[in-house]
């Protein structure tokens, strides 16, 4: 992300040097939080907002505003579920323990979580974090090839940890990747015209073969399969797939990041990688999984782990304990019992016309792309990226109640997240206020 | 740890060659948890126990035997804890989102936390597990020092991530220590004579001197406060301040790990580092934060953050979330109110004196060190450790309805760490056992 860009995003988290005496003078609890976190608080928006409660795609602040949730990928099945609520707690008070012990609520959920993968991935490591899960597949691709040589997108986020921010350009603020990381910029017509599969297939085995001749043998091609940080790309389906055989070609194995695009939100399967047809070696999961119960998990062929486990031993204290299984569980439940994923195909289509309509012959609204619930849209000034507008749109529609964010190398594109049951009538909701933002801004 | 120990220590763990027809025979579980699991899988005992609840001190299994548990770190005020569990389920069907909105349990808790460390340490980044606290109090060392050598102990455990396995000499199956880690023998009398605070300092001081040479400037100084994977030493108090100074002469930074003496374990205040009069650079925490709700800490001073946190960007999408905070405020509500910290020092007390007497004049026995409910205890053969007796107790109090498990360079210590409500009868109760496995073994 080129530092102007992160300037103009910056304008629209809090500042402590712009922002601190109104904003304190408004709430004590902004100066406790910049006491107590210091440097790593992070806080949305230049007036940060109190919640006090949140229920489905609503969220209520302590000023008694209800906010309509549109960037949350973690409550994806709904903020405070009641299954999920229900089922953490039963397990809670009953047994919580780690995996050294055999219990049945753990087995139970990797057979139903095994069973919507591609049969290969057969063994799961549970951990906490998607950068847990992410640091693992890492490390096991990195045993498996024999190389330590990373391919990833050039605004990819896949975790907070020493590895993992190696991977993650979107963290990086000053410098440029370590010799072990290469970035193809993400699969977009703007980068690739017409043929992005091909494309992207060609920026990924350049980036292995300049790997390869700095003495990084090949290790992985590690992406977030709808490309959430990069922008939002999910068409044509299955652009990935040559991209996954120039990685396999190179030597590497191709791990499907799902932290984003899994658990249903494409609309189309449990899966990103599915709508390309690809099968990843490894698949990695976190955030959705079990709605907001710290859990994740790196799914991978036998082999692979066998060999990481020969040289290191892997146990993860909380991970897999009984009660993050039964919230992982609650959650499959009310994906399939509520049919979140025929939900997000069926709001999400009406979302983006709405908002292809909405933004009709405007010309600061560029592209809306994406699948299921969750779409990217652009915004624009004379075809070029206007990340300024964005902020502006961003703070419109806070003022108008709902909650939402950036993405995108230039930032400009507004990423489009809100939790799965989302109905029509909220999707109508979401297109009016951007209606009203569009024609307030004209 | 030299690999005929691990060899013995793996002789009590679950072995599919050896173990596999009989085991999934009692149990079909065993055959799915490997199936799932694959090489990753880690049970304890070479007859694995299925748990199905939990309550205070006590486990019980399947077929109805109850535990004593002597293992634990993580329910560290008792299994299933009613006002842990209460607090989870509360907060959770109310509000549970990450804190790039403002909370008002999260502060609430940070400050609580704050109030029971150095004030100089006044910045806390929370996270999910000890690993990624570790994971990032090193990298924030890094950035600090601007150098990358880390010094730690030979049997450490800090973690299973990318960073901290390199810091982990316990998880090396394989291969000695990367380049930029050296490590010294923990702090005991065997090591480094009467004068351990000395001899350990001094060999931290040459472990920054080689790591400089190699070109590694110093960054940190990591131990676990009570080194419990070591073999638990705590005696005499005071002894780390030397090492300390070293560290800080050599230009490195003191990071206390206290995953495992930290919260009241050591029966002498909150933390393992208080015993020893020194003030740490940061403070990590973990396993017995939230009782098992995973939930971790970095605390440090704001100079050392803001220098990390110009370079990346830090967030934890699970970290600090109000659910995390509320479990992490019950488990200090739990602490103070039931006097926990007290029942550690009187109880531990008891325990170790019963220990000791039913080992007295046995040459089997040797000594028995620790603090508070965190006690080591060598068996030994001829005055020389004895790992394959260890894992024979370790049976033998299975047998007895107690679950241990063993710790140190040579596997022959074993890890005493029951939850912190322990009575004196159950103390006795595990004194007794004891000293009829001793008995028996004759």
């Amino acid at each position: 992300m080129p530092p102007e860009v992160r300037k103009i995003l910056d304008m629209n988290a809090f500042d402590p040097s712009k922002d601190g005496a109104e904003a304190q003078a408004s709430s004590g609890l902004l100066a406790r939080r910049r006491a107590n976190f210091g440097a790593a608080s992070v806080l949305f928006y230049r007036r940060p907002i109190e919640m006090v409660r949140a229920e489905g795609c609503w969220m209520e602040a302590a000023d008694g505003t209800r906010y309509l949730d549109f960037y949350n990928n973690v409550p994806s099945v709904g903020h405070s579920h009641p299954r999920v609520v229900e089922a953490v707690h039963r397990q809670m008070a009953r047994l919580n323990t780690n995996t050294r012990y055999l219990n049945a609520v753990t087995e139970a959920y990797v057979e139903r979580f095994k069973a919507l993968l591609p049969p290969a991935l057969s063994n799961v490591v549970l951990s906490c974090t998607g950068s847990e899960a992410n640091d693992l597949a890492l490390r096991v691709a990195m045993e498996a090839t024999g190389g330590d040589g990373i391919v990833v997108t050039e605004t990819a986020y896949h975790g907070n940890g020493y590895l993992t921010t190696q991977v993650s350009p979107s963290s990086w603020r000053e410098g440029g990747p370590p010799s072990r990381v290469r970035t193809v910029p993400a699969p977009s017509v703007e980068a690739y015209g017409e043929d992005v599969g091909g494309g992207f297939a060609a920026a990924v085995a350049e980036a292995f073969a300049s790997l390869a001749a700095a003495g990084h043998g090949p290790a992985a091609l590690l992406v977030d399969s709808v490309f959430s940080s990069d922008g939002v790309f999910a068409d044509p389906p299955g652009f990935l797939a040559p991209a996954v055989a120039a990685a396999r070609a190179a030597g590497a194995v191709f791990v499907a990041d799902e932290v984003q695009p899994g658990f249903g939100r494409t609309g189309a399967g449990m899966w990103g990688f599915a709508r390309h047809g690809v099968e990843p070696d490894m698949v990695t999961t976190g955030k959705p999984m079990a709605n907001g119960f710290p859990m994740a998990a790196t799914a991978t062929r036998p082999e692979l782990l066998e060999r990481f486990c020969r040289r290191f031993g892997y146990f993860n204290t909380f991970g897999g304990a009984p009660v993050a299984a039964a919230a992982g569980s609650a959650v499959l439940d009310v994906i399939e019992e509520e049919g979140l994923i025929a939900n997000a195909a069926r709001v999400g289509a009406r979302l983006k016309a709405g908002l292809e309509a909405a933004g009709a012959g405007d010309p600061r609204v560029g592209a809306v792309r994406g699948a299921g619930l969750f779409l990217g849209l652009d915004l624009v000034r004379g075809g070029e990226p206007d990340a300024a507008f964005a902020v502006r749109v961003i703070d419109g529609l806070r003022d108008r109640g709902v909650l939402i964010g950036a993405c995108g190398k230039y930032g400009h594109t507004l990423k489009i997240r809100p939790p799965l049951p989302l109905s029509a009538a909220e999707a109508d909701r979401f297109v009016a206020a951007f209606a009203e933002v569009l024609a307030e801004g004209r």
